[in-house]
């Protein structure tokens, strides 16, 4: 293979001739063998319009050379068009803070220039990774600015989702809106309800995560682009420092905004957490919603069998005719992933000192892990089960007409303790519930009036 | 000692003559004997609010007698005023989503409403802890309902103290704003900072922290009354369900607004991991802050040594003279409390099984633990070490002098890679860092503007 | 009120006439108001044990007056008869590494030896808590001795308690010895299995678990009394070191021995993870056998009614005649709390720096938190469920019969595929399986040989 | 693209020709893409051994065709060989308990052993992917068999990089023997110790962990083949029952032994919250020691600097000649994610209900992950770190004797409080602590003999 020698300070290495990456990716990609993931594409996108926008606003603050500028400009575009993304060869999980990654980026910039530029690569005195591509920044900007960019648009895709979830549910609740069933506190019989009513609550529980998480990934657009190294803006000038976020917003089309605190900016990532908090939370709903359904969804004989789910694959190797209810299981266990690595992100987000919080490369990796499990058990639980369930109707009423379910709406008319008489007297001998009403005086048309289950279900509005 | 008998459905029980709760409290009390922490103030007094507002929007909804109303009214103002609040007698974490703390509030109260009426304690059939105190009412939304109202107080006290920290590490930002010293990355040296902006930003993090649980606390003002059991308002009149939650929001004084879905509101509890996140994300921030201050305060003379904590009791029971941060370590202890606290929260809300998720209880135990430990970890670290924190300016300045921390000023001059020699010589030899800037080429007035340290340090305004 | 003066590192300082603990006691009890929990008794009574064995050591090694050694002595059976436990006023979470808990040990201990010794408190010329009571240790042996010792005791209440649980669900299991009724996998209709089985299996994981626990807690017997401050055994004498260990197991009962490396053995205290853990994989089956019997229990109509659970109070303020299970419940918060607990042991023995762990008080509280829980909740569980559940035998049989439960047998004889459409048709059509069965060629005498249920339900061994 | 046509319960689907997986492996590659993550090596490997010993015990018990079972053998060893792991498709994270990785492990087998009979993929009515195959097996029983044997053997490779750590450690503490430097508590300037001393300490903690997770990944031995769907054993033999578990410790060379209540060990999985907590108590001991490193390399100037690290790449893209601690650093940040991991496993194993755990798949993903991290975190750190640790021996002494370090070995001979005086004219006025302890009377050898540092550092044997 031909190489090429390159050197940085802790010595020369040869890299691979047709390498656009160079001698800090390699040593990098030797030290960090950690967990077989790279650099996402949403992230190799990503720095690469920080660079852009980096090389725009150095060269109109006079610092950059205008030729090089263009050249790094081009370089950037490259990699937005889709190109060269083979060259992002680092592990997400490493060690300096997210440094490797920058540089890996700032090589791979660098070399594509200077081909641009009619340079043969590694002849950075023409276009130097770190004296050009990364000029006024610092991996301690660059790096966080890069992965907040990130989770802000893999959030979204999650928000899209868990809308198309709420729409799915919404559908569902409408679909179930007349069939009234038995309400369950504690998994005891309670009183009636309708399972258009218990959809409806899945979706509201969605679009109340869909709006948090929409609210949480807003921190990810407070930026600290010109803070450097530590917050105190060393080697940048008022021109860039001015100017780079509003020109990283218009080539991102991302309204980002500059952190206030700078140095506080730089040092304290529990933003991070609060991402993470939020896809946390609405791993709870998505995993209590999978844990109803699958409930709801038991038997088909011996269980609730109040809705069947749709058959996507055999249930069993052993038993034949079963069918299991995977997709909602596959959702739960996204959510525990989801959950797990929110302690993850507290352990590294607590763990900053001074004026830099070295761990950020796995807060990224973990909680873009929690968005792409969202994402996608969400969308193989909205395609492969939330359309198809269907209400057993029948069962719901049948379930609904054995159990104590309309004692509770005595009450107000004899009284708890009468109400809790009859309720007794049913599940002991049988009595009829109306039949012992009526023997406590409650009238017929009392007891119409109080029965009618349309008084306490749907209340919703169908839209 | 005297007793008087009371019935519930499991039969009949002795409850001491002079006691306020019932049979319904005694049962609950011999059933969980769990934590030794019983309803804590600000609880009881929500109970009594709620049930006072109750009574208030049962009588003009014409359902309850203006004699009993009036009764159960000024009984909730007497546990208001402070009195009675030794009848509640439960445990913190309870079976059955918290119905023994209800029911302990509506005995407590019948009990001495009976006794405004002139009547004797349990003649149940003059005001009923459950058809009267309770009516229109379930444990399932009037118990949330407690522990949210509760929270959001907490809340608020806890904002209070972290609005002082905030204060008092503005006044240090202040008081630090010209010693200058080397900032550090990774722990290694790195670029000039000032100890005032350091604290500038412990500042920063601190406010925001306050303004996030500002906003996850309005998750606790949006409440479920009127859902009665399941959300679906059995057993409530139209005119009750339109006017309990203004009702309690003028008994409260609490901005508080009903649930769009209350089946949703109902079965749905992760808006109390949205509190508890917020908590544990602000727990970050403060150990992490913990943690700088212990090691800028490490030594006396073989450590970092920038700073000195003031000396609040012996540090050693064997080292003589020995004086440790024991107050910043609590707040690291408090920190991490809150952290595994907000795991506890996240499988307790997770857990909830169809209509209702009957794990509030220790739901609002362990968020009110966290709240706790935070009021009580600030609040000491405040008035025992914050407040006498001393720079030590000669040992900043010093360190700064014998560090590489300028050299990185010198790159956009000369280069990275000469920089990097520049370094390498200092740390190897002792090379003055200025004599090799002059040697490659850098003027003295160069030197002096870009090694000014005002250029990037001090940045925020005092205010 | 009447005071004495006492003179620390800090300075000069009134402390109650009556106290016998000091101003070293008195400054934390400022400093640490954080959880209202004192130093448990378990933990009063092993420092007792602690400090009364180093004084009969010292004494031995010749470095300690005997008046004052016996004076001491005396103070500490004082102590382990269950006197001056008032004394120990100090919070469980505290900065300092128990400093302030070992000191208070100290000062109790010294005005009470003064008491004996015919002298008055404070006069610690002639008994001092540092230089005597404390002499050859330091709170950096003696604090995580005292809570290894403490949590070792409860670990072994806990085990009794979990083997009278074993012993319960074993008195069940034979009970139902001969309950046949479905077997449910992933809540789907399985194969038939009894409920002695499953409670058979409870049972099992109990057992598991509480060996484990007994497994875990033996590291809490590995103690570093003889490390002194890091470990380095300074300010002790050779003959202290080598006896110390044996004379606290003397004095104790516990079968105690000393780390090999002392300096690891003070500063690395990951061994109590190994504790939390254990309790953490206990919660995990007491809370899975809580939600099966929760899930048993369902109904007592429309859900799976397999068991009753005893009923122990009403279970709603509003549903009368409702019965909840508060008593698995309660287990299930029992257990969230110890796994919740388990993060915050993790986040606070990883925070160890250099030569010593100066979080151990909150890793003591959280333990001695979870063990509490675990103790309490499954006492209730015994005595207010376990012991009074019964079986619905009929319900089980009914749900049994109407399943596809005996497919799977068939299987053998026809092949996956034909059984899957004898389920299918049993399903759709109601067509009876052993007719569909017949008609695929299996012989009676086939079927009865397959569909016996004793064949593969009750495997376990009466006892 | 050609295909075959295959069946199951759900219908008829396309499954390309080439494919050696069937049409139950393709429905779940439709239903279940989540993580990007395939079965791994070691349990496609697994899966094969256990498929070959039930094809041996099958033949032997006359239930399987000896052809057949040839076959199927043969099968298992051409995987074992190597071949056909493409063929493994499916992600690690599946609803279904592990059915569809069964189910491709059978499909993939039958498809090769038709081959291998001269027939074609897809005639299973010579080789039946579940009649012949997965004869006398459940899912139930070799899925969580073929993770426990994947953990046991990954968890032996994590031992083995962890002796390879402990002996490094040994040898760093050899080397480092007389580097005598100050010890520190809560980073406050302690007592002297040695830096060999630390790092035998660091060296004693690994092996202690080694030594856990040898004996935790022990669990993972206990295994339930022969119990089927429910651990009831439906559908196997008595001769297979007694010898499959035999059967499989002669074909994979592990010692395993059968539960003994096999309904227990198919539905209690927290044998595997077991291994987790034992690989998360390993990485807490594992993050100290990396921040320990951190903060005795910190500086190179303005930090501690009693050791330095090697340089293995730049530190920073700003900062000329920074090193940064990037191999700790990665390994910090190994550890956060297996305490993560720790969580959603304590999660999933509390999730199962009645007969079954179905949350297996993200169990196995995430301890999979767990040993993963620290396995190439170690080796990283082993290799780019840890062998070329320097001590810096004059700047430890330099430390050393600036400190109070000395003071403590002076209590035993003029008691606590005039030590402590001692100490506080050092720091204060710089008085010597020698000239101190004349003036207060001790004498010269007394002196030589009690501050003799030989008296209380290197202690350990050297090997």
């Amino acid at each position: 293979m031909d190489y090429r020698f390159e050197t940085d300070s802790v010595g020369e290495k040869k890299v691979p001739a047709e390498a656009y990456y160079g001698v800090q990716t390699l040593r990098a990609k030797e030290n960090f063998n950690i967990t077989g993931k790279k650099t996402p594409e949403v992230q190799i996108r990503t720095l690469a319009e920080i660079k852009k926008a980096c090389a725009m606003a150095n060269e109109k603050a006079g610092t950059l050379d205008k030729t090089i500028a263009e050249a790094i400009i081009k370089a950037c575009d490259e990699i937005l068009n889709g190109k060269f993304h083979d060259q992002f060869i680092l592990d997400q999980i490493q060690g300096g803070a997210g440094t490797s990654t920058n540089m890996n980026a700032n090589e791979v910039i660098a070399n594509i220039a200077l081909e641009i530029l009619g340079k043969q690569k590694g002849e950075y005195q023409y276009c130097h990774p770190n004296d050009h591509v990364n000029e006024s920044q610092s991996t301690n900007d660059v790096y966080p600015t890069s992965i907040k960019m990130s989770l802000y648009r893999t959030g979204l895709l999650l928000a899209e989702k868990l809308d198309e979830l709420y729409r799915g549910l919404i559908d569902k609740s409408e679909e179930f809106y007349d069939v009234v069933k038995i309400g369950r506190t504690q998994l005891m019989d309670a009183v009636p309800i309708t399972l258009g009513q218990e959809f409806h609550a899945y979706a509201s529980a969605v679009e109340r995560d869909k709006i948090r998480i929409q609210e949480a990934i807003k921190e990810m657009l407070t930026i600290n682009m010109g803070a450097t190294a530590i917050g105190t803006g060393i080697n940048t000038t008022e021109y860039y420092a001015e100017h780079i976020v509003p020109t990283l917003s218009e080539v991102s089309g991302l309204p980002l905004k500059r952190c206030e605190d700078m140095v506080d900016g730089t040092q304290n990532i529990e933003g991070f957490s609060v991402v993470s908090s939020s896809l946390k939370t609405c791993a709870i709903g998505l995993s209590k919603m999978a844990n109803d359904i699958r409930l709801m969804n038991s038997g088909p004989r011996a269980g609730l069998g109040e809705i069947t789910i749709p058959a996507k694959q055999n249930g069993s190797s052993i038993m034949p005719g079963k069918i299991n209810p995977v997709i909602p299981e596959v959702l739960n266990q996204c959510a525990f992933g989801v959950m797990g690595n929110d302690f993850t992100v507290t352990m590294a987000c607590e763990a900053g000192q001074l004026e830099l919080n070295a761990f950020e490369p796995v807060v990224f990796n973990r909680i873009f892990d929690s968005m792409t499990l969202l994402i996608n058990g969400v969308d193989t639980f909205i395609h492969n089960c939330l359309e198809g369930i269907a209400a057993n109707k029948e069962r719901c009423e049948d379930l609904l007409n054995h159990s104590t379910g309309y004692v509770t709406a005595l009450s107000p008319l004899i009284g708890y303790k009468k109400a809790a008489k009859i309720a007794k007297d049913f599940l002991k001998d049988g009595t009829p519930i109306m039949e012992s009403a009526l023997a406590y005086g409650i009238t017929k048309s009392q007891l119409e009036q109080v029965l009618n289950v349309n008084r306490f279900t749907p209340k919703f509005d169908k839209k």
